[in-house]
């Protein structure tokens, strides 16, 4: 029978095998005393286990305030847990609860991270992931250069009406951008109610995709409730959109699959909230084992933050989340990367630099409209910005190379 | 116009203050740099705003470690903010993403939780809530006695077939229990497909029923992706079975709410994975806040740990979970507490001592399976033990009074 095998960063006062076993203990058979009817048999057909330990350093204090003040150290190491695909067969939710679930309420860590999900093969049979993902990204958008896509969002966030949205879209589509988003905060306020935004922004969209064969895709945020996202969709679909966007933890694992399989349009996965299941070192989920669930579902572009970000992340974590969403799965399932907060292509060189790709979905949003020459000024700035990055320009150079860029980075070189 | 409003605990190195309202241009109007279009009339109605600060105490560590380690102190305290209900309206995503979205990320904090959520007046007439709730749940399981509901787990988590489970639930409701669920681990494995398990189960529990009058409310695990949840719902209702079960955070709010919304089984809300979202004191979610947000969505009854748990979890924080369940929600919006982890009866003088409430659902899982004379032992020790507890005995006194919790005592009194 297959596995599926996933690795904790943990850390216990406790010795450190004993531990992860309590971990496979609690996450498939356990209870806290022996059960009439639990054969051996039962167990080894069906219990958790740990595969593999690779021992850290041993620290002073614990990783988690709160619990077990009192020991002389804690031990941190990498663990590795497998579980038989027959205990969750292809239920996600089922399988989120096993490799998510009560683990983190363990007395025996004062730490422990979901650090990565290795798949079995048959999960490519039973999931059908991205419809559309890196590939299916260009294509809609006609972006076959060596660039990354250029996205912006919609600011303010919110208290726009829709034809206030539709004049902004305008002013961006003529810019030349790639891609617009509804912010994430914006769904179907009293001020702009979900249809009359799509109404007024598909117009707009479709206009400029007759005169010039470039057509712009927009995701429109369609988190909510079950019928009430069907519902947008289709409306997004009648209208001849190509993409919707979900907060994803917002709206959950279940309410976004059911929406990806539609498998009409692109889906834009924002993480908002993800900073509460990441921010700590030692508690949570790291992204490389986030993104696969989310690759799975069949999202198909996945926020990753930016280099040089406004957020509290780094550098080396946006690098790496870059990296896990660019390593294929089980064969293929793309998504592709978005690259926001603060980005107004003064990143770009060191984001290629260090990831080497141009598949990625590169957004800015201040970066655009408020570059001194206009929102044209601020795409073609960005544009040239990742001419330079591929052709291992540095920030300098490129800003004397390119006018537009070399404006970008007076006005928010020292910003940032 | 009405504003929900929402107290966080936060942590900076900088003016408490300043960095309250980065959080609330963060979740509402702001980007980085002023946006041509931002007028004041359009802040005014649509920015978030902060309502109060409470300054607490100052420490010289910051609580997420990673950032910001060489600022001399980090400023604790808990603040107000308040935003306009015209910004999401009635959707619960939306409102998530507002509430719990990229504010986690921001590099202003060194930590930050989101404690209690007052929702608006009209959400009354927008959310239906709990269907059933406390009430709903004495009555369908016919315990009108000053006593929690008695629940138990079918155990092991995974391996049994249908038949033994039904074996099991026989032993159980011949035992006299009120209430058995699934484990979170179980859903639709190969060797207990969903189907099969209601069938034999509610046999049993129909044919008791019948010779009894007393029919156990049993809470079959249906999460899954929704279509798959809305078949299994409705297999459990052809079956006469009265309750379904979802692990809330592996499905998701939307998920969760076209479930409660079917309106017709009593809905089972599981926490596990809760431990991630709040088991760092300055990082998440409160459970106040969070049971707030399910009871919104409609679910009936929630897990809130137990007193000497096998958990991490204190018992203050367990006692203060329990008191926020308890407490009426926009005037109503009953849930009914799932008290569980390593209880066995012992607990119960505590419990009682401490909340001065019955309204509870107790879970016994190896407290009951491994009593001395068994089962049914087990579920008279148990009642025994909250007889007890409404009585203001200690557990010394009871294990004297009543012989089944005397042998409860003398088995789990020193494993926990």
């Amino acid at each position: 029978m297959e596995r599926i095998k996933a690795t904790y960063y943990i850390e216990t006062p406790f010795d450190i095998e004993k531990s992860a076993k309590v971990l496979a203990g609690e996450q498939s058979t356990g209870t806290f005393v022996k059960i009439p009817g639990e054969t051996a048999e039962l167990k080894e057909r069906f219990a958790a286990r740990v595969e593999q330990i690779r021992y850290l350093e041993s620290v002073s204090q614990p990783a988690m305030p709160g619990t077990h003040a009192d020991f002389p150290s804690y031990h941190r190491g990498m663990v590795e847990v497998s579980w038989s695909v027959e205990n969750f067969a292809y239920n996600l939710p089922a399988l989120i609860s096993t490799l998510q679930g009560n683990l983190y309420e363990l007395k025996q860590f004062t730490g422990l991270k979901l650090m990565d999900i290795e798949m079995p093969a048959s999960y490519a049979a039973h999931f059908k992931g991205p419809r559309f993902g890196i590939e299916g990204s260009r294509k809609l958008t006609g972006v076959n250069e060596n660039r990354p896509v250029m996205g912006t969002i919609i600011k303010p966030s919110i208290g726009m009406t829709p034809e206030q949205t539709a004049r902004l879209v305008q002013t961006l589509v003529n810019a030349g951008i790639d891609f617009i988003k509804d912010d994430e905060l914006m769904t179907s306020p009293s001020n702009s109610p979900f249809k009359a935004r799509v109404d007024a922004v598909m117009r707009v969209i479709d206009e400029y995709a007759d005169k010039t064969g470039k057509k712009v895709m927009y995701a429109f945020n369609i988190s909510d409730g079950i019928d009430e996202m069907l519902r947008n969709y289709e409306y997004v679909c009648a209208k001849g959109g190509n993409c919707a966007m979900i907060s994803l933890n917002s709206v959950g694992l279940s309410g976004t699959k059911k929406i990806c399989d539609q498998g009409e349009l692109v889906i834009h996965g924002h993480r908002n909230g993800w900073g509460m299941m990441n921010r700590h070192p030692l508690l949570g989920i790291d992204f490389s084992a986030y993104q696969k669930l989310w690759r799975l579902v069949g999202v198909d572009q996945i926020h990753v933050n930016g280099i040089q970000n406004k957020f509290w992340e780094s550098d080396d974590s946006v690098v790496s989340s870059i990296k896990a969403c660019l390593k294929p799965m089980l064969g293929g399932y793309t998504v592709l990367p978005v690259v926001s907060s603060g980005q107004w292509g003064g990143q770009a060189p060191e984001t290629y630099r260090r990831t080497k790709t141009t598949d990625l979905l590169y957004m800015a949003g201040g970066g655009i409209m408020a570059h001194p020459d206009g929102p044209e000024g601020g795409v073609v700035a960005l544009k040239q910005a990742w001419e330079a990055a591929v052709n291992g320009m540095s920030v300098e150079h490129a800003a004397k190379k390119y006018a537009a860029f070399g404006k970008s980075v007076k006005k928010f070189g020292s910003e940032v």
